[in-house]
């Protein structure tokens, strides 16, 4: 058992009134992990838009190809992440996305990059939510739903029993270089300056940069 | 201009009998390009189970690893493929998809396979219809926007100008093979049988294995 894999953890809370009247919050938390492990990576987003409306973002995202690794979804680990087998409706990880799927008033999110859409694992829960009780069902589904992810990421990642040989090792670190870069290209970069203006946005973003 | 690009074209038009009295209508035409190019396959997929309810599937899905090769959203050709701008909603294929999602009656469809989820692009028409008008949607929706589609790939890829080189060339085989290979395992492999028995199935399956 080890932390040792993990590169960094960024958290944010972001409040921002909106010319409109309105107030946009954020609540995101991303880990990454380093080259040492294959495992994914975690990320809960929270965008409050509205009193009444809600974007909601749970995914462990996969750092390999799935097209060229198909066993990225059956990982041999203690707990089985992603499926038991490839076919199976059933899955730990999609029962939460279904789950989502299934509530009345939620529909599918869909990121307007296309870069950030194909970032997402096949299980991603992404979901517009819409409803007069938005508190309680951040409660009642959003927060025993994102804890369990949160239990899936560790027993997988931190403290998984993942062996990466040294050829994966430069594959991952590749991957993970150009996924962040890009990721704060055509996320953080496009929105931080539109909501909190160039000057303040910039300076969030250098550091950002240096930890990417 | 060359067609010596295409490693060959899947067609099927299949009709079968249901015991609940109804029938299911298969019709599928999938181009899959060989290593010369790395322009996207084609995939134009109708499985029609009611005569009110019709699943559609519209791609070209990619044959790279999107996360490591964010410029394949944008490929260099005469006509733009995937995006203009990667944070561009209104990109050419991306329409689309938008188009479907906003239709009354379609919902998103979502396959039972993770790994064939992770086949398609981030711009796939996966809808599932259900309309009294199935037909008219057909001949109003979906029949001119898999030409436009078709025309869009036969401009990018069988008459485009993509040039790779030896070591691109490699890794797209191995990538290819592996998705074909697992394409046959997850999808046909388990829907076929279902559909047509097992002795069929296999028949059909023997030559498939052959040529994917």
């Amino acid at each position: 058992m080890s932390i040792s894999c993990v590169d960094f953890v960024l958290g944010s809370w972001l409040h921002c009134e909106l010319p409109s009247g309105g107030a946009l919050n954020i609540t995101t938390m991303s880990a990454y992990l380093n080259s040492s492990t294959d495992a994914p990576n975690l990320l809960v987003e929270l965008y409050q838009t509205t009193p009444t409306s809600m974007i909601l973002i749970l995914d462990l995202p996969p750092r390999k190809d799935i097209l060229l690794n198909p066993d990225y979804l059956y990982p041999k680990t203690k707990s089985k992440l992603l499926s038991q087998t490839c076919t199976n409706k059933d899955t730990k990880l999609d029962r939460h996305r279904q789950h989502f799927q299934k509530l009345a008033g939620v529909t599918p999110y869909v990121s307007s990059s296309l870069y950030i859409r194909s970032i997402f694992s096949p299980t991603a829960v992404l979901a517009c939510i819409e409803s007069d009780r938005v508190e309680e069902m951040v409660r009642t589904h959003v927060s025993p739903i994102a804890k369990e992810m949160l239990k899936t990421w560790l027993d997988f990642g931190p403290f998984g029993e993942r062996v990466v040989c040294e050829s994966e090792k430069a594959c991952l670190k590749m991957r993970d270089g150009v996924s962040k870069k890009k990721t704060i290209e055509f996320e953080l970069g496009s929105s931080l300056p539109r909501i909190f203006g160039p000057d303040t946005a910039n300076r969030v973003l250098e550091v950002l940069r240096e930890v990417f």
